[in-house]
Parts: C-alpha cells; structure tokens; sequence
C-alpha cells in the first residue's frame, strides 16, 4: 500500500532534494537502534566531528550535528550568534532565500534585505554600499545562500569575504550551503565564513534528519552573548557534551550517524575535488542541453551558473508544472518545480549527490520526451548529444577500476 | 571499523530508548529517498496523520509530525502555546522533568516548580493548593510527563484534569509523554490533554528522528495568540501545508514516513490496547524479579510503578554504573544508567517498545550475573523464577498463530 | 573493502542476467532466518506455488522451487523426465543452447544436435523432417531454449507445437525459458510445453538462488518411469512433501521466498501481459537505436528479434571486448560480453526484467559514448534520438500515477 | 501479508538451521545484482575462496562454493569422488545420516551402513573390524557425519582417521559437517578428511543458498576417475573456471557473496577458537539446564555430545511436538521437532550460529515455561539457574570492549 505509485524500473530522482542515496549508504543505515550512551557511539561521534569537517574545508570549525532539517539548521545559526534586533543584510535572490528571510524577520531580527531579480546572483555592490557605510558597525551579520536552490544560482562568497575585509567590517558571515556543501567548491576558513550550514539530504545523499552546522571560532565567540532564546538549537548544550565526552545532549538518530559515516567514507573515497568536478560536469552538461533544446536557464549570467541545480525557463504557453507532473506520470522521473514567482514558468533538474553520467542523460532523454509531449518542439536527442559530446570529452576514467 | 565493538550474537537493548526496531519497521526503512512534493508522499502523509491520532486516543486532536527529538517535540509544545512570561506549574520528578523545566526556564517563562522526592510521582496535593488559590487565572499551563524516565514513576493524568475541572481552571494541560504514549494507558480526549508529545524512538520503536506532538482545539486556539518567538517549530506553518495539502513546511525523511506507517500497521496488528497490556506484563514481570533479587525498586509507591521502565536501586556498597558498563561489556546487555541525583544508585531496565517475554527474560538472566560479577549475593534464576511464574499464567498466545 | 569498484552514482546493469532487482524485492528480502518448519513457512510457500505458475501461463502444470541456478533447472528437468540412453532433439544456436547440450550429452542422454548458423533460430524444418521420419517414436523429448541470450535469439514454440501435433509426435517439449519468462510470451498450456524453466536473477528480477521448473502432467507422469539417477534435483521428493503440506524437502531460502512474494505481487500490480509489452518496448527501441548507430544486430531476421537481450555486431576493426570493459570503467555501464562463436565480435544490452525507458535510454546513450571511445565513428545522440521518438509514441501513462 | 504471523518482538529462533543471521551480514547483502563476469565478482570470489579454507582448518584443500543446499553438497562429496557400484560404510545414526545413505543409495552405490542406536554416535568399532577385513579395499569411502543434527551426537573424526591409518586404507573420508563446521573443532587436514562440506545457513550464519564443499589432493584426484555422472555438481567445470580466473561455471548469488565476505570477516574478528569456545559454552550450559528440569539427553553419553544442538527426551506422556508447537504460539520461541524415530519424543534446542548466553537464559527461560503449559512439573527458574551458574563462571569479556 505504501507503494501504491510503484512503477516499474528506477525512479529517476533529479529533485534538488532529496537526492539519490549510495547503496553504501543505504546499508549502512540498515540497522537496529544502540544505547547512545554505551562507549561505542561517543566514539563513532568523535569520528564524525573530525571528518565532517572536511566537507566545510575547515580545521579551525566546530561542527554541530543536530537532528534537524535545514531550516532547523539556520534557526540555529541565527539564534546562536545574534540577539533580537540585530541588523542582518541578507539578499533574497529566490525561493529559499525568501524563506530565510522570513525566518530572520520572524526571530526579530533586523533584516536589512537586499533583492534581486530571481535568476540573478546577490548583489554585492549594494553589499559594498551597505559596508562603506556602515562604520558604526550595525551590521551584525551578512546572510546569503551560497546557492540559491530555486533558481539555480550560485553567489560568489569569495567576493563577499573580499568587501568585508576590504571596509575591515566585523559582521559575521552566515551562509546556506545546503545546495552547494559537498558538491561545489566551499571554503569556509579560506572564506572567512563564520558560519555555515547543510542538510543530509542534499550532496551529502544521505536522508533528511541531520542538519549540519559548522561554526568558527569567531562565531562560537558570539554564541556566549547573543540573547536570542533558543535551547533545543543551543550550541551550548552541544558543547557541554563535548567537554564531557559524551556528545549528545539528546538522543541522535544512530542510523543516521552510521550513514554518515558511510556517506563520509565515500566522500574520501572519490576524493572530494573529484566530487567537485563531477558536479561541473554534470552541471555543464546540463547546461548544454537547455542550450540545445532551444530553452533559456533561468540563470541570467555564467558568474551565477550552478552546478547542482538547473532551473529551466519554458515558453510562456507552457505551464512547467505540467512538465514535472507529466514527467512522474509517464517516465518515473521526479524534476523540481518552480516555486512562488517563478511557478509555472521553470521546472528544476537537480544534478546534486550521489550522481553519475548515464543517469543525468537518460533523464535528460526524458526531459526531451516530456517537452515533445507538451508541446515544445524539441528535437529528440539534440539536448543528449551535445550533453554526451561533452562528456565524452570530460568524463575520466573511474579510479578503482582503471 | 563502525562496528568495531561488535560481540557475537544480538545486542541485548535494554535502555529505556532508543529502543528495539521490529523487522518489519526496518525493511520499511530499507530504501530510496523521494521527491517529497510528488503526489506519493501528501498521500502518504494524508493518512499517517489520520492514523497517528489513535495512539494519542484523540479524534478532536491535531497532529504535528515534526523532524526533531522529545527535547524539540517539547520546545514546540510550549512555544507554540505559551507567551514569554507564561507561569507555567510544572513537577519536577526525575532528570527528564528537569531537563523540561530547565527549557521552560531558558525560553522565558515563569516555572512554577512543584518538587518531589526522586522516586515519588507529582505532588498533586500541592497542584490542588496552587488551583484552589488560582482565581486570577494565572496559570496558563500544567506542564507534566507522564512517565518520568529517569525514575520509572507514572503520574496519574486523571487526576490532574479532576483538579482542573473541580476548579474550572482553565490552564492547558502539557504532557509530555515520550516514555509512555504506545506503551501506558494513554487518552488524550478523555484526559483532557491540550498538548501531548513523543518520540519515535520510545514506544513506537522506530529509529530516533521524529517529535511526534498533538494538540487540542484549545491548544491550536492558543497558538495563534502565543508570542514566543518560533519558526522551525511553529505549527502555523505546518497547518499552512496541510490546508494545501502538500503537509510539509520543510522536507520530511522519506524512510521515516514508511517506517511510521509500518509501525501503525504493527501496533493496529497487535491492537493498542494489547500493547498496553504486553507493557503491563512486561513491567510487573521486572518488579517481581528486582523484589526476588531483594533489591528495591526507585519508585516508592505501587501507585506510581512504571510500566516502561524500572529503575533499580543498588546497595550503596555497588555503583551501579559498574554494572551498566558490566552487562555491556560482558553479556552484550545495555541497561540504563542512573542519571543525575540517582547517578550511581540505581541503574535502569528499559522494558518498552517492541519487546516480548523471553527477551525480558534473557535481560533478567543477564542482569542476574552480573549483579553475582559486581558483589550482590544474588541467587541466580531467582529474579527469573519469580518473572516467569508470573508470565507462564498472563501470557497470551499470539493472535495470529493460534 | 568487498567495494573496492565503487564507482559514484548507480551501476547501470545491462547485463541479461543477473538483472536489476526492484526495491520492494530488496526490501522484503532484508530479513532474518526463519524455522521452515513452523506453519508460516508452508502457509508462505503454498501460495507461491499456486501463484508461479502465473508466470508460465499454466494451469494444469506443477511448478518446483528449487535452490540452485538455470543450469541445475537444465538439469532437474532433463533427468526427472528422461531416462539415459534416450534421444533428445535439440537446437544448437549460441551458447547457451551449446551448454545445456553440452549437460544433455554428460548425462548420458543420445542427443540429436540441429545446429543453426548463431545469429538464427532453430531450424525447424529440420525437426519437422526428423518428426516425419520418427514413426517409432524414438524422439524422446525436444529441448530448445526459448530465447538464446547469447545471440538475442527468440524461438517461435507454437510452431514447435504445431509440427509436433502436424506428426501426432508424443515427444516430451523441454524449455529453457530462462531469458524469455516473465518478458516475453510464453504460454505453457496453449503451447503444450512440457516442462518449462527459468532462473530467479532473470525477468523475475530477484537475486540468483531459485531455479523454477514447471511440469505438464504428462512430464510429471513421465517423472515416474525416468531411470536417470536424481536425488537433489528429484522432483519426487518434493511431490513427497507437498502431500504433507511442508512442501520442502530441504531447507528453503527464507529470503528468496519473501523475495519471490514481492516479485510476483509486482508482476500482478503491473500485470504480465504489461510487463510483456513493456519489453517488447525496451526490445525495439534497443534495436532502433542499432540501426541508427549504422550496427547490424547479431539476430539475423526479425521473426527471430529477441525483446529481452540485443547482441549488436561491432565493426572488425574493434574488439567487443573492450566496449564491455570501456562501459564499465568509464561510465559504470555493465554490458554483456560476447561468447564463445561471437567473442569479441558482439557486445550485448540486456534488456529484461525491472527496467524502465529512461535507464535503456542512459544505457544507450553511454554505448554511444563508448563506441566513440573506441574509435568507431557514432553519432553521439543519434540512437538515443531513434529510440526515443519511438518511446515518446509508444510509452503509457503508469497506471498507478494516472 | 507474507508476515501475517508476526508476533510482537524478537523471534526466538532455536532450531538447529537455519540459524540467526548477525546483522552486519543483512547488511551486507542488502544490495543489488551485479555482474559477475565484471573485473570485482572474480576479484572478490579468489579471497573468499582463500579465506573459506579457513573454517575447514585447511591448507591444501580446494574449496567448491556452490549455489545449492546441504543435500546438493552432499551430491557434489559424492558423485565428484566415487562410481556407480562402489562401496561406502556408512554410519546410520539419525535422521540426516539416513537421509544421506539414502541419497547414497539412489545414487547407485554399495552402501554398507553400520547403523547405531538413535542417541549413540557411530559405531567405530564395527567401522574397525570392517577395514580389517577389507584388505582387498573394496571401500572406497567412508561417509559420516561430524554432527547428527537429529540427535546431537558428534562423531569422533579423530578415531576415524586413525583406524585408516592403523590398516592403511586408502578409502576417501568424506564428512557432512553441515552441522559442526564453524562450530565444533573440525581439523580437515590434520584428520585427512577428503572431502568436508557445510552449508551457509548452518554455524556459517547466512542465509541458505551455498553449499561449500572442500576436497583434498586425494579427492581431486578421485575427481579426475570417479564415473558418477554429473554436471551441476561437477567440479571439473569450477577448476576450468578456476584456471581462467573467472571462477564461476554459472551464475552465483552476488548477495550470497558478499555476504559470505561479511560472515568469514566476523569469524576472522571474534577468531575461530573463540568461536568454538562460545559453542562448548552454550552446548554445556543447555545440557545443565536439561539435567536441572530431570530431563534426559537424547544423546547417550557425554563423549557425544553436541556442542551445537541438544535434543531432549519428554516424558512418554508429552508429545514433544506439542512442546514445539506451543513455544512458537505462546512465545515466539522456534525448537527444533523429533524427527523419524524420536517424532514426538524429543524436541531440539539448536545453540549454534550467531548466539550469545543472553539469548539462550530467555531461550531456556522459554523452555521451562513450555513445559510447564504442557503438563511437565518443572521447576520455573531451575534450568536457568543453573545454566546461569555455569555460563556467569565461563563467559568472557568481549574482547573488543575490554
């Protein structure tokens, strides 16, 4: 009954999230529960803490593992550096970023919001005016999505490190990689980012449950003044644990922490560079084809174009949720929907996780089937061939099999 | 290496949660993530909330399927209910009281805190004073756990809504019962509770990771005047997506969606009420055996005696985290530890969840040897005698294979 | 470690066998052992039996469940039936063929070997002169496979029933059926098959471990008098325990049942003649694909097309081999190999069992690739375009999802 | 439905096969088909096959590992190794020894069976007097089992060898150590066993669905002579693969496999004498159990007891199906039936396989209370007690936990 919309063969996932999880993976959550408190799990934890700092390119970090979603993880990166009334300048550049906004506004923050039009990447002039300005240091926090999932765009965080250092500016900078973390090039201590913020389910490819926030040591500093109350999100009590070797101020989800384990292992395993690459490439390939079918991607320029996430513009006498809809009816193939100012005018495919070549083109063959049956004249396999021609070129061998 | 202190044969969990998965909940869990917004998933979803009120025995309640721990679960309940400033009366019993008065303290309300000796259930008596004296109203809320996990002490419910009722008092009523729903006599609409939470990981017997809370229509009706600040666990936005009909503010974990259905349809195979009485026995067995040990029991009256949970008391010559870290590294046996007062006093059976009567047996046996390992003259095949003789008359055959 | 050919992403497994099993089917087989002995088992296996024989499109036949692979179901059909000494008409047309003779022969059978060209069918001209011939009846039994998977060549069986009847010919009609049931038509009682095969890791789409034999009554009748010794592949022994009512005459592979149950329960949610078309879909558009790619399909005429396997006939200049070897290092694509006659001189896709029209049409996009590897001069896109212009006309809607 | 038995909790499961699974093996085969003709399956057999000698105690044995149960590796021992018309001594001592001298006799060879009381090992004596006599060696094996699964006798394989050695005869030694390999001390070349065979779902702890047969030089060498006719069980073709390096004649279970890899690595962590050591510890503390309830043995005396499974005699007024039947009814407890002879007079208690002494006190626990619902004056608490006395001197530490 719980699969009453079986189809036959593979769901094709390509939602931006969840995304495919690694049989590894899979199997390694295969499992009973375990007394938290016995030695064994506070050692796994340990573990865990070291290694997951990787995947944020930091050693100074301390990373917080809480059993949570993404918008949990940002409630607890707010709450734990700021104070109600703090003056946040945050960019709404889409959906998601629209939804931390709210979630800031919500909290009392002061949010200073600074929009663009949906397709384009934050603005950091208006960033740079804000901070020439800012000499008494209002500013107590810049927020930006480092990849805004619903258009399919990537900020350049880089450039954001640059103009705070640049006005010498001591806001602390929060960043969402929850679309970006382990997929695209992050470098939270090269960045100066204080902190940063993913979900399981994302290039992880792991399940929802675990929201992953990582934490400098200037932006643990804060946590000791900020007012803002919280407790089930304080790092606090996280701390405390760790001091006393236990870890867990309430119980984790030992499935997930295996599988993290897993997911992490694998991550080494294929090297996380490598991960990265892959990610270019299949977030290139993808490009080419929308090139190829003749579609416009919602990314108005190359500097903001992401290599998780592709939101693709269909002609105004489409309604793109009749694509994703039809495209779960007839291939088994999950796209993501545009959402709020872009619904019915994109229709998302994600290129995010545990992903490979073949699997991005037959859902790319299905995107072509799906836009014939709405009534795109799209011509069948022009979006595959220029995909695969690139491929072809860029795609290496696969190291344990070489 | 994950599962480095792997011994031979099963784990013996004893811990009062997370506790035993049954087979059936983890080959539910066995799979893929899905596109949360495809339309398998409201549907799914559609009927879990349908189906999990029965466990609350509620009808008029509203449910919120929330991905978070007990402590989040609780930090909902009163957030979403209550104004900073709030008093609140609330009964500290156990560790688990006082871990959810230390939250209701930190989020800003005035607790009103009733004490009673470790061991002992909720002063009622003094709940009757503070209403007698209570025509102002001031109290918004009663704030009280069912089974305080740490002691193994039930509260009689009942009672406290005949105190309110001889009073007309109209504070909500909070209960949190992570140790007891699906396991103790629990009713919600009878009981008049306004707010009731779990955990998936206590009697429900699934892997940690979802708060499961239910409101009344009083508490739904207080939510939307309650000015503590919240967001991830703001029911507002939860009953947003259920007028939509897409139910999630946020992504859900796939895997813990099939697993609630597959532990519904267990506890609808065995029958609720069945459960409750497999609990019973379960419970009385362990009481037997700790009385045949000549050992006491942490809960000094038969009134409060814990169905789920039984802390055991040790002779002040034993610490009893000798014996928890014992029956692990020995007999592959987790008991619980004493926590806090009670830290090396008593060590805890956890006799809830998905559990039966040779388990319980092959536990009492364990627990047997080891106390013969750390000093107690124990005679062993005493405590099991006494549990088995009890259970050779009350257990039933199993329904299905009669 | 046993990972060590981790490659990220899904393996994409075009092999004809063992083939890709569907989630449910993994699911149900995540399990314990189980006592075969107590009543759940029997009760379990009673309705496997009844319903199996589904898959033959029989009535009036007796399926047997049997631990062992095709070869061992080759060999429970040929000595349960046939006594040493006795002549067997059988087709020599690819591998597969060629080693059931190779067994038929090492069993002492007379074995009277019509052998085509590979890349053909069974000449059955040459049967019907053998059958015109044989007035004495020393024809004991016809033994051709209904689908040779090594060349993707399909048998036309009512033709061998329609000489057989033409002659008034009581030869017993052996079948390998093992990449032909549960894809292609196969119709035991209409055919007047007499026993009839197949291999779990097949179209049934489960782990390898069950070989399925089905016996006519006239096979069960000849059962009685075949001198061949036998014990493990005895079908008396099981008749035995199937009168008993505990149907096992030794022990069962608790999983493999529990996998069989969900595989049949989605070949019924699909429905067989569905899950026919389906291949016939997958068939064609492999073999549209082919044409487009300028290749010549091992199978020499269309009468013979097979809709489960495709061998495809690579320039001279290439070695097969290393597309097979190319497939799987680069793009973790596992094609089949060619065999024996035809190694190195075709490659093949498999395309049966749990497979849908995007993962054949990533497949086919990967050979694509490949071939360019290899020097040969693709199109890239071109077959990929031929197969999906046929899918886009030719896939339904998902019954379940309408 | 495929559950509709399901009772609440663990199933107990104590007949002698097959056996609990531990839960790194489920997850280990918790996976998907591959192809096994890719570089990883062969790569992965060669050290499976290396490291499965292990478990025979062999160096210069050649393992077989076959898709097929005991009773198909019995055929491999036999019809690999011997022709038509030869003469084996066979030792009839329960219901497997019969069931493999009757499979001996279908196979057309002269079987001289020395048959012995059920409850008394082989009679070696006779076994003595017969090579005596047989100067002209006219046996050309000796079939026996280590371990009467039906009974619980262990044979002496010691003494058997030194017989042959004593009259220098040359016959083969071929051992069905179904129910002992993995368990019990077996030494295959210290012995000069010639041929050994187990089955997975025995002491190994998997699922059933390998037979895995180990020939000596000497057995090889028979091989290459012996003229049973064979091909499914002909180890010819497994050399031939062998030699290639693709090791497999046809399709193996690649769930099978890897799960074989995760069995052997817990065999490898725990250390076979350990292993052994935990069997001798089980084995004794259920005999004190049966001794402490007044109850007998089946088996005679104590130089064959079985370490692996305990068959206990009722009184005559108790059927001992009813004992078995209950168990599984009332609590969800699986023993082992009488079988043949002993139906109704003894049940079986299987201790091996993946088992720890928790497992067996609620095992043992279960027992008593069986008997008493069946009418038997047991003394609650009396077999655990002193099983229990025993087991709480002997068990060790975990050593990974230490």
């Amino acid at each position: 009954m719980a699969d009453y919309v079986y189809g036959p063969g593979r769901t094709h996932l390509f939602v931006p999230g969840p995304v495919n999880i690694p049989d590894p993976v899979i199997r390694a959550m295969n499992r009973q529960n375990e007394d938290y408190r016995s030695p064994a799990v506070p050692a796994l934890t340990k573990i865990l803490l070291e290694d997951v700092k990787k995947i944020f390119k930091t050693t100074s970090g301390t990373p917080f593992i809480i059993p949570t979603t993404g918008t949990g993880a940002w409630e607890s990166t707010l709450t734990n550096t700021l104070s109600p009334g703090d003056r946040i300048v945050s960019f709404l550049i889409g959906q998601f970023s629209l939804l931390w906004i709210d979630q800031q506004q919500r909290l009392g923050f002061n949010v200073d919001v600074v929009e663009s039009e949906w397709g384009r990447g934050a603005d950091l002039d208006v960033l740079e005016a804000k901070l020439r300005q800012d000499t008494a240091h209002t500013i107590k926090a810049i927020a930006i999505v480092h990849n805004e999932t619903a258009t399919g765009v990537t900020n350049n965080l880089a450039t954001v490190r640059k103009l705070l250092d640049a006005y010498r500016h001591p806001a602390l900078v929060l960043v969402d990689g929850v679309s970006s973390i382990c997929a695209l090039d992050f470098r939270m201590d090269e960045w100066g980012v204080d902190v940063a913020l993913t979900g399981s389910q994302k290039a992880l490819s792991m399940p929802t449950g675990l929201g992953i926030v990582c934490a400098s040591p200037k932006a643990l500093e804060a946590s000791k003044t900020a007012k803002s109350l919280r407790v089930f999100f304080d790092w606090k009590d996280y701390l405390k644990f760790y001091e006393m070797g236990t870890y867990w101020p309430y119980t984790p989800s030992i499935q997930l922490l295996y599988g993290l384990r897993a997911a992490l292992d694998l991550l080494e395993e294929e090297g996380l560079d490598n991960v990265i690459n892959r990610h270019t490439r299949l977030g290139t390939a993808t490009r080419l084809a929308v090139e190829a079918w003749g579609l416009k991607n919602c990314t108005q320029k190359e500097e903001w174009f992401s290599n998780t996430v592709t939101a693709v513009v269909v002609p105004s006498y489409i309604d793109s949720g009749e694509i994703v809809k039809h495209a779960w009816k007839r291939y088994n193939l999950s796209l993501g929907l545009g959402l709020n100012k872009v619904a019915g005018k994109v229709f998302r495919i994600g290129h995010l996780g545990n992903l490979n070549e073949l699997q991005l083109l037959g859902c790319l063959s299905g995107v072509e089937m799906v836009l014939k049956d709405v009534g795109y004249p799209v011509k069948l396999g022009s979006g595959v061939a220029a995909a695969a021609a690139y491929l072809s070129n860029s795609t290496p061998l696969i190291p344990s099999r070489i």
